[in-house]
Order: C-alpha cells, then structure tokens, then sequence
C-alpha cells in the first residue's frame, strides 16, 4: 500500500479527524488558536484575540480547568518517549493493516467495493450506429435548408423496429421513422427530431436541415473495443455496473470488504439473552461493534464472548486468526498488568498494550498475531469508549483495507453552544449533537459530560465533538471540530 | 404517512431537489436570478445584476439557445394542463406509495432501518451502582480536606473483581480498589480516581477528596425500568444497538426494506451473458437499476427481461405484483399509442403514461395495479435517463417507505465550467464532474452534452447537474444547482 508510514511516525500520516477533500464536505475555517496559558495549554474562547490583547488571565486556571472532570494523569508531565498519541498509535495500525487479495464477485454484488481490475472492452458501445432521439432517419444532404416557412417532404419508407436485426436502407428523398436506440438505416446519416417535423406517417415534412451526424450515435462512440471500460480503484456504483453489463460482464474484480471478527471479553459479561445477575453486565460491545464494522464496510462476524477456560480460549482466538483479515476485541485490559485474555494474546504474537493520550478509554492494544500475522485491536470494554475507539482506530483500518482513498469522516468547525472542558495532554472525544445554526454553519453540544458511560445519551448523539490534546478549554460560543456520525444506507 | 399531499398538487410538496436540512449539508448561497427574456426564461450569468442593469440583450438569442442541442415540444407553448412537470409526477408517486408493515428482526439486521416501536426497558442502567473510573471506592467523608501536601490515609480492603456476585462493603478509614464497571462496596459513596493516590495496595494516600456521589454510577442513572430506550422513528445504528443490547433486546421491530422488483422491456434487449446480434442491446438497466434500489435502502430483485409472449408478460407481472412493495420496469413507452407490455400493464390497473418536462427521459409513468394496487413505475430504457428517473422518482418513494424524513439528496450550489444550454420549460439534469474549488465552493461540469446516452461518461460522473425549467442558459461562471451522487457505505 503506497503512501503509509512506519509506524513509528507520530507525526501523524493520517491525522485522525483531518478535513478530507470529499466533494461533500463543507470547508472549514480556520479554527482560531486561544491564548497560551503556562503549561501550554490552549483555551479556545469566542474571541481569543481579544482575551490574548487584554492580557486576561485564562479563566478558569488550567491547573484545575479539567482535572475535577476526568482524572487522567498528567500527559504533559510524561518524558516524550512515554507519549502514545492517537497518531502514532493509528499509524501503527495503518501500517500493519493487510490489503486483502481481490476477489471475483457478481457485478450486483460489487456495489460500493472497489475495482480491482482493468476492464477493458471486448466490444465497441453503441454496438451499431444508431438514432440518439426519437425522428426520421434521413440523409442530411436532403434537408438542407429546411424550415418551417419552407419544408423538405420525404417519403417515409418504414420504422425502424428495436432490436430487428436486418437494417433497412433509404435512398436520396427517402426517410425512416426511428425511436431513439434504433438501428439507422444505411444510407442515413442524421435524424431529423420528430418536434422539427409534421409526425408523419407515408409522408413527412421536414421544417429544419441538421447537419450530417446530427443525432446520430456512432458505433463505438461510447466505448471502442480494446478501451478500458472500468479502471483499476474505481468504486463500483450503478453507472459502473450499467458499463459493466454493458461490455458484458457478469463478475468483476474487486478489493473485497475485509472479515472482522468482533469479541469481547471480560468476566462479567453475560449474552444479551441472559438476565444479567448482580454485578453481571450484558455483552452489548459485539453487537454494537459488529454493526458499526459493517456500517464502515467490513464484513463482521460477532463472536460474542471469549471463553474463560484458558485452553478453549486459545482456541477461539486462534480459529479466529485463521479466518480474518483483522480481530477486534474489546474488554478491559491492563496497561501494564496480565490477565488471561493478554496472556493468551502474547502467546500468538507480540501484542502491546498502552495507555493512548485520549479520552474516554486511554487503553488500547494493537499486534499482528498467528502465523499470518493477523492485525489485532484491542479496544476498552466500555461501551461508550468502544464505540469512540472504533470511530478512531477501526473504521479508518476497514475502509484502508477497502482501498477506499478517504479513511476519515469529514469534520466541520462548530460553535460551542457551551463551556466544554478537556484534560491537558489528551485529545478528548465527546458524543454531541450537532445542528444547523438559522445563521448559518453548526452549533453543537455535548450529550453528556465526558465522565460516564451513558448508552441512552450516546443513542441520542448524532455526532463527536473532538477536543485536541492542547485545549483544556472551549468557551460557550469557541469553535470547535466536530465529526457527524452518519449513517450509510 | 403525515405530511404527503393529494397527488394533485403541482406545487411540489416534495420538491425534487431542493436543501433539506440534513446536518452534513453545506448550506448554500442564494441562487442569482438571472435577466429574464421575452419567453420567461431565465439566464443565468456570472453578474447577472451587472447584465441586467446595463440592459443589454440577453445573448444567445432565447429562440435558438437550446433546441439545436435538444429538440424537444416547446413546454412553454403547451396548455397548462398538458403540462406535468417533475414535482407533479413526483407527487403523485409519493401519495401513493405504501407504508410497508413493520416487521421484526435480530437487532444486527436492524441497522440502518428505522425502529417502529416504543421499546422500554424492564431494567435498570447501570443494573447496580458501580465506579465510572479505576480507583478507590471510599466515604467521601473520611477524605474531605486530602490535598497532595496533607494526604489522607486508607487501609485498603481488597479489590473489587468485575462479575463478582456479592458486593463487599467497608466501614470508615477503609477502601476498596475499584475498576470502572465493578460493584460500588457497601458503604461506599465515592470513587478516589487512581491518578490522585499514590496507587497503594495495602494502604493508600489519598491527595484529593471528592464530594459524595463523585465517579460513581448510580443504578438507573442511564435508564430507569420503564424508560423508553429507543423510541419510534429513531434510526438504528451502533449506538441504538447497544442500547437495545444492553435492555436485553435481541430482535426489534423496525421499518422493513421495501421489496422491489427491478423489470425491464425490450424486443431489442438480451441478456448480459448473450453477445448482442446485429440491432440488440445487452439489459444493463435490471443490474444498474437493482444495485441503485440496493443503495437508496431497498431489497431489491432484479428480474430481468419481460417476456414476449403475452401470457407470460401477464404472469410475470402478475407474480411480480404479488410479492414486492414496488414494481420498477424501464423501457421504451409509448406516451400515448400502446405496446405489449402498456397493454398488459393496462389490464391489471390504471397506469398512465405521460411526457415529463424533463429531460433526459420525459416518457414516464406510473400506476397502481393489482389486488393490492402495487405502485408500478415506469422510466425510460435509454440506461442514462433511466438512472436519471431513478434519482428523480424512485429514490424518493424508497426512502418514504423506509420512513426516512431527508427523502432527497443534498444539493450544492456550483459555478459553472462552461456553458450549459437547457430547453425551455424543461427540467434538465446532466451528469457531471463537481470539485472543490480552492478558493472555497464548488466548480462542475458536464460530462457529456445532453444528447448523448454514453454509459462511459455517466461512470465518470460524480454529480447530477440540475437546470431549472425556467432557465435555458448557464453562462461559465455563473452558479447552477448540482446533486453529488455519493454511494452509501
């Protein structure tokens, strides 16, 4: 795959939440930088120049901006080397993520894949010459001249039947009637729409002289044989699969969409058909991953819960590794420590586990496992900061191994319609919603405060709010970058 | 269905193209009114207040502007009754197409349908209070006044194991380790977040003393017993599904696919996998058509060619009636003579054929035929028209049946490439190229010239270019309304 970086480069060769040059993407404008505080911290305000002019202290002080929100320790104060941003730890999984061989499918089963031939035509489209509009088939040296104060009379010798094999021909003062797609008589060469003419059916008068080739669709205007018909990367919609049956094909190449196993893991855990006892937590995770893995294109089989027997859990994961393109798992791991999960993940591979400068759900894992090296994510087992992880490393992943040329969903800037606070050194994600403001551009706000994993306030959100690493305020009316969470389909 | 009108209303209850309110939407500028000629239409210049307040003649001439390019009867000569224009076709289809019966599926399946049912929960969220961070679960009381200078000392109890049945509890000066997700303890009324003690195993010191009821999610907090999860109408997508998950749902009922039968008519028409003999054309339309119907949110069928012998045309339609929501066919009618296939069709109902002020593809028609009275429509065979109606028509209905509110595509405003001719008092769509200009906005244009069904330059299209009826001229530089054909997933 062209274009990706080593992943050691936490520069960020894919940004995260980077505009994209999608057609439907609204530019943004530049987001305005606040004023610095001591720790470097930025506080987006509704007027930065203004509070930076006046020499204002930043309001409230960083020292205590975010910390009563979301304890999280302090990034800034970490040596750089500790440092694991979004970036490097996305770019790492970019790198690793397999492109999968291309397969041959049915062209109705191609739709949204990419193409992953050169279709070239055995044939030339139109495969005749032709009447392009409904008329009379004429030879143009006869109208000439033709008007409506002076029409040309020819004799109308037929009509020219669609898909009648034989072509009929006309002679000098002759015409034939045509409907568009028809076969054009030999000896034609233009057809005269019948809204220039009396309609008629023995005779008809022509009241305009089109030029030679005027409503007339060449053979091989459209497509010569040898041509390429659908190119190598082409996203495969109706038109390409109108080009395709018309060449005749019946299967095509394509990227396919990647198999994404979707687990979860952890004690608590129980199958959405159980009633959960106390302590007991409903496995909702490979649900709700599992359609936001198809939503992003993937084909996602839900694999429900590992198992807690240390044998049968091997197992699993590794029949799993066997039949993926990429494993996702969610569950609470340690950053450092080893539960049974991690132990039978570092028996496969090397899988790390770190603590990414984000929020929610600092913890992340990533390794390429098996003999195949299959690309694991593990993501937190927090519903809220699962969904959020997807957002963020996977669905940027399914749509690589896609080949699709935009992994991230567009962003627009949005006014604040309140204060929103964010720990220092992290880049925060906020489930919000996002409107139309009457004047013009998007207000948004939070559906919750960041702290607590609520499933009936996520449901409600229609969009992230996202929050760099080096803003710990935005002021109600600030700027802020959001990504709408829209469905496709 | 609320908000649909009689199907008699011209003025476009639905409009075919106009902004929704969709969030992702760019809000578009004020489209010019350009000079308006001697026959009404309009033309719309880079400055069109410049032109008009100069006076000078709108050029070209309005009696020669478009019909070289397209012939087509002057709309604007017809009696107002003869004329039915997009919004009334539209309309009409729209009053008549069905609500299918909500059906129920595995919450997976649900995604990207709308629920059709008020689902409440029988259970609490959280099911029992729990930590919202990894931490020390204390009583709030015995840490007031912890700073990082004068820390409070625990003795630490244990740790809270997540799935762990029996809730342990502690008394005062005691803690007990907590993941986020574990059982509160007994006692306990506040969580010390991990970041703010010095992390100890058997004693811990804690530096800050949250207020009661700090990182601590209460039973119910996110949903009560008897809430309502997910509501009628809400679209289902990740979010939605992990809440249904989570209130032990593991079907839905929801808004089904509307099933539709994808037909088309022809005698010139063969099948993809058959080399087209002399004056035959390969159906592409049942392949582009279906993988359309597919991305606009359908189950469609792809039926393929009608017969030619009149009883099984009858029993196909027939069949064809009985089991879909919709029936589409494309093919070349007749607006007022008759062929096999109107005959047919006239049979089972009232199905009217009609010139549209569009164009490409003014033929079109609709009915509802059958027991049932299926809606049956009808759009032309040319394979770029009939993607054009597809958009214009059909999209619409399936979206309606899907219960989706944003029936249309967005649109954006554009600046002309070149210059587009239009037929007076038709609506043109041209297929089209539109890029981000880099000065902000959009720039379009055509691939082709309008006369032309040429399936390899619809591949390369990525936009509807839409001309109002009213204007016959879009000067280079000046704004004309555009559609972004984006494919979902």
């Amino acid at each position: 795959m062209s274009g990706q970086s080593d992943g050691e480069d936490t520069g960020g060769a894919y940004r995260g939440y980077r505009d994209t040059a999608q057609v439907d993407m609204p530019m943004a404008p530049p987001r305005p930088t606040g004023p610095l505080t001591m720790r470097g911290a930025r506080i987006v305000t509704p007027n930065p120049a203004h509070a930076a002019a006046a020499g204002e202290p930043p309001v409230p002080g960083p020292r205590t901006v975010a910390e009563p929100a979301i304890p999280l320790p302090a990034a800034g104060s970490m040596p750089v080397s500790q440092i694991w941003t979004v970036e490097r730890h996305l770019d790492e999984i970019l790198a690793a993520v397999p492109e999968p061989h291309p397969i041959e499918l049915a062209v109705l089963d191609a739709q949204g894949l990419l193409c992953a031939e050169e279709v070239a035509s055995q044939r030339a489209l139109p495969a005749f010459d032709q009447a392009a509009l409904d008329g009379y088939a004429v030879r143009a040296e006869d109208v000439v001249g033709a008007s409506p104060h002076v029409p040309v009379e020819l004799a109308v010798v037929g009509e020219s039947v669609a898909g009648a094999g034989a072509p009929s021909s006309i002679g000098p003062g002759l015409a034939l009637k045509v409907a568009a797609g028809s076969m054009l008589p030999a000896g034609a060469d233009a057809v005269v729409p019948t809204v220039w003419t009396d309609q008629g059916a023995a005779r008809v008068a022509v009241q305009a002289g089109p030029p030679a080739g005027s409503y007339v669709r060449r053979t091989g205007d459209d497509v010569a044989p040898g041509d390429a018909a659908v190119q190598v990367g082409t996203p495969i919609g109706p038109a390409q699969i109108s080009l395709l049956a018309a060449v005749g094909r019946e299967r095509v190449l394509v990227r396919p969409r990647p198999r994404i196993a979707v687990l979860c893991a952890g004690p608590e855990l129980v199958d959405v058909g159980t009633v959960p006892a106390p302590g007991q937590v409903v496995d909702v995770n490979s649900y709700a991953l599992a359609a936001a893995a198809r939503d992003a294109g993937a084909e996602a089989y839900r694999s429900g819960i590992l198992p807690s027997d240390q044998r049968r859990l091997t197992e699993v994961l590794e029949s799993q590794l066997l039949r993926s393109d990429l494993v996702l798992i969610a569950g609470t791991f340690a950053s450092e420590g080893f539960d049974m999960v991690q132990e039978a993940l570092a028996e496969l591979g090397d899988m790390r586990f770190r603590q990414v400068t984000m929020y929610p759900g600092p913890a992340q894992g990533f390794g390429r496992l098996g003999r195949d090296e299959v690309p694991v994510i593990c993501i937190p087992g927090e519903p809220v900061a699962a969904l959020v992880a997807f957002e963020v490393f996977v669905r940027p992943a399914i749509r690589l191994m896609l080949g699709k040329r935009q992994l991230f969903r567009r962003t627009v800037q949005a006014i604040a319609a309140q204060q929103l606070l964010s720990p220092l050194g992290y880049r925060q994600y906020l489930h919000g919603t996002v409107m139309r403001h009457p004047d013009g551009g998007y207000v948004v706000e939070p559906v919750g405060d960041g702290t607590e994993a609520l499933l009936a306030r996520m449901a409600r959100a229609n969009c992230l709010i996202v929050i760099d690493e080096d803003v710990t305020e935005v002021a109600a009316g600030g700027l802020v970058t959001v990504m709408p969470l829209l469905l496709g389909g």
